[in-house]
C-alpha cells in the first residue's frame, strides 16, 4: 500500500542533460510534471501518438497524459500490456505493433513508455523497431525506472532462457520523471527501486552512499524532498557512467552491480516472482561477499552494505536454486565470455571492476548466501 | 532450373568499399570466394558462430562455408530456416534466438547470413538485436540479394498487416558474393533479381541502363563476366546513394522505385506467392505508368522500361486486387505520412523523386497495369 507522505508540491524540479554522440536528451525530474502541458513543449509535433502502459499504471495516469500531450497531436491512442516482468516476451511486444499498424501509424509517431521499467523496456524497444526507428519519449512512473532505465538508452525483452537478451539501444527524445507518481507506488516496488539507488554508493560515490544511509528512513517514508535528490543524484550518476561508454563495452558493465547474480535469481524462480529490484538487491550481498572472498574488501564494508540493503526493505537472503543452477544460469549473462561468467565486482568502497571468479569461490558465496535446497 | 554458363572462374574479383560515419565494410565480388579459406581474413575471431540460412541453400553451401571459416572460429553451428518470404516472421526469427542461446553464444559471436533477401533480412535483425547487437557478416547467395540487400544495411521481418515493418539498421562486418552461387540459382530468381539491377536504370544511371539493355541475354543465360558487372555496378550505385542518406530520410526512399506497387501486391496476394522481385518488376511498371499520368515522362519511356522489364522475365501485369484493396495496402507504407501515400516516381529518365499523387490518377494506373477482378 503506498505510504503517507508530505505533499511533493514542495520539492523542486531538476533538469538533468545526458549528452551523447549520436543524440542528446533531458531528464526532467519534479512533481505534478504529467500533467502539465507545458511539460511536453520539446516533443516533435506529429498527427498520431501511442502510449504504452500497463494495466495497472493506466487507470491511475493514462487520461492524464492523454490529456497533456493532447496539443501536440491529433490523435493519442492507449495500449494497456499485461503487468509484470513475466509478460516482457515477444507476445507482449506485439500488441504494442498490432496497436501502432492498426491505428495507421506512421514513421512520425511518437511512442510514450508510461510504467515501470518492464513498459520502458518493451515500448523503447518496439519504437527501435517499428519501421526501424520512431521517436520515443519515457515517462517512468516507478522508482526504479526513474533511476535506472530512463538514463542509457537500453531496450529489450527476455528469452525463456535469459533476462534481457533480445533488445537495441536506442535512446529516448526525452525523459519525464513525475515524482508525484512515487507516491502510489506498493512498498514493495518502492524498495525495488531503492536496490537501483543504493547501487551507485559502493560502486561510484561513497559521499552518496552516506547521503542515501542517513536518509534511509525519509526514503523509506517517501518523503518528497529526499526522492527527489536520489532520482537526480541516481541520474546524474548513471549519466556520467554512460556517456563514457553508449555501447557497453566497459565501464558500463559496472552499473549492473548485483545484476549477474540478481539475473540468476529472476529467471531461475521464473521471471516475476521476485522483482528485478528484489533480486539486484539480494544480488549485491552476492556480490559484495565475493568481492570480500576475492580479497578486495573487508567484512566491514560487507555488513555495512548488507545492512542498508535490509533497511531498505529487500531480501538479503538469496532463494535456494541450488550452486549448480546458479553458475548454469549465470553462464548465459551477456557479460559472459565464452562461457566464462564476469562478475561486477567492489575492488574498494566507491570502485567497482569486471572480473572472472574462481568457480569455487563463487559456489561458497551462493552457500553462504542461499536458503538451502 | 539453373542455366548453363560458362565456368565463372574467369570472371574478375571486385572489391567495394562501403563508408558509413558509424562503420565502414567492404564486399567482395567474384567467383569461388565461400570456399576461400583467405576469404574471411577481416572477420573478428571468435569462440562460436552461427551459420543461419534456409533449407534449400544449406545443402548446398552450408557445409562448404562452415569448412571454410573454421580457422576463425572454434565451434561454428547451422541454423536452418524454412525457406520463402512467407517465413519472415516473429515465429522464425526466435529459431535463430534459440539456437544462439542452446549454443552458449555470446555478445562476440559472429553470425554469417547464408542465403537469400529473406535470410539476411532476419539474420540481420537478429544480429542487430541479440545481446543488444553481435558481429554479422553477410553471404549473399542471389542476385537479389548480392546486388540489394548486401548494401545499406537494411533489416526486418514483416507483420501481417505490412512488408518490413519491424527493424533496425544494423551494418555487416562484411560482404562476400560469390558468383559461383548464381549458377545454382532458379531462373524465376534470377528474373527477380535482374529486376532490382534494372532499377538502378531509371532511377540513376541511364548509362548502366543502356548496358543492361546491350546484355540483358548474356545476364538471362548467367555470363559470369556480365554478372559480375552486373552486381559491381548495382552494389556502387546503392553505395553512393546510401552514404548519402544511411536513415533514410530522404534521398535513400529512390531506391524504392517500384516498391510501393510491389510490396501491396507481396501483401495482398500473401507473402510468397510472388517474389520480392517479380512484386518490384511488375511495380515498376505500373510507377511509371503513374510517372508518366503525373506528366513527367514521355511514353517512349515507359514503353521502353516495359519492354526490359518483360525481357528479364518479369510480370508486367499486376494481380486483380481491385485498386481498394491496392490504396489500403500502400498506406500502411513506411513511407506514407498522415495516411498519404508517397511514390518514388521518375521525374526524367535517370532520376527520381518522392510524391504524393491524386488518387484518380492512381486508380487509373492500377485499372490499366492490373488483371480485372
Amino acid at each position: 500500500m503506498p505510504a503517507p507522505s508530505p505533499t511533493p508540491s514542495s520539492s523542486p524540479a531538476f533538469r538533468v542533460a545526458i549528452d551523447f554522440a549520436e543524440r542528446s536528451y533531458s531528464i526532467e525530474i519534479g512533481p505534478g510534471l504529467i500533467e502539465r502541458a507545458g511539460t511536453w513543449a520539446s516533443v516533435p509535433p506529429s498527427a498520431r501518438a501511442l502510449i504504452v502502459t500497463n494495466t495497472t499504471v493506466a487507470p491511475l495516469y493514462a487520461a492524464k497524459l492523454q490529456r497533456s500531450i493532447a496539443s501536440r497531436h491529433q490523435a493519442v491512442q492507449v495500449v494497456a500490456l499485461p503487468d509484470g516482468e513475466e509478460h516482457k516476451t515477444w507476445q507482449t511486444l506485439n500488441l504494442i505493433f498490432d496497436a501502432l499498424l492498426q491505428q495507421g501509424c506512421d514513421r512520425k509517431t511518437v511512442i510514450y513508455a508510461l510504467g515501470g521499467g518492464v513498459v520502458g523496456d518493451m515500448a523503447g524497444f518496439a519504437a527501435a523497431c517499428f519501421m526501424r526507428g520512431v521517436p520515443f519519449v519515457q515517462v517512468p512512473t516507478t522508482l526504479l525506472a526513474q533511476v535506472d532505465s530512463s538514463v542509457g538508452g537500453k531496450t529489450a525483452i527476455n528469452h525463456p532462457m535469459g533476462k534481457n537478451m533480445i533488445g537495441a539501444f536506442y535512446q529516448p527524445q526525452f525523459v519525464v520523471c513525475d515524482l508525484d507518481t512515487l507516491l502510489t507506488l506498493p512498498s514493495r516496488e518502492l524498495s525495488a527501486g531503492l536496490a537501483e539507488v543504493i547501487k551507485y554508493g559502493p560502486i561510484a560515490d561513497l559521499e552518496f552512499l552516506a547521503w542515501i544511509e542517513t536518509n534511509i528512513e525519509a526514503l523509506m517514508r517517501r518523503d518528497a524532498a529526499a526522492l527527489a535528490h536520489a532520482v537526480r543524484r541516481s541520474c546524474e550518476i548513471k549519466a556520467r557512467v554512460v556517456q563514457q561508454d553508449e555501447r557497453d563495452t566497459g565501464l558500463r558493465a559496472t552499473l549492473n552491480f548485483g545484476h549477474t547474480f540478481g539475473h540468476a535469481i529472476e529467471a531461475g524462480l521464473g521471471f516475476g516472482r521476485w522483482l528485478h529490484g528484489e533480486a539486484v538487491g539480494c544480488g549485491m550481498v552476492m556480490a559484495l561477499h565475493l568481492s570480500h572472498r576475492m580479497g578486495f574488501i573487508g567484512e566491514d564494508f560487507v555488513a555495512r552494505m548488507t545492512a542498508l540493503i535490509g533497511q531498505a526493505g529487500l531480501p538479503i537472503v538469496g532463494p535456494a536454486l541450488g550452486a549448480d543452477r546458479y553458475l548454469e544460469l549465470m553462464r548465459v549473462d551477456k557479460k559472459a565470455e565464452a562461457g566464462e561468467i564476469k562478475f561486477v565486482l567492489i575492488d574498494k568502497p566507491g570502485s567497482a571492476v569486471v572480473r572472472g571468479a574462481p568457480e569455487a569461490l563463487v559456489r561458497e558465496v551462493i552457500e553462504h548466501c542461499c536458503r538451502r535446497a
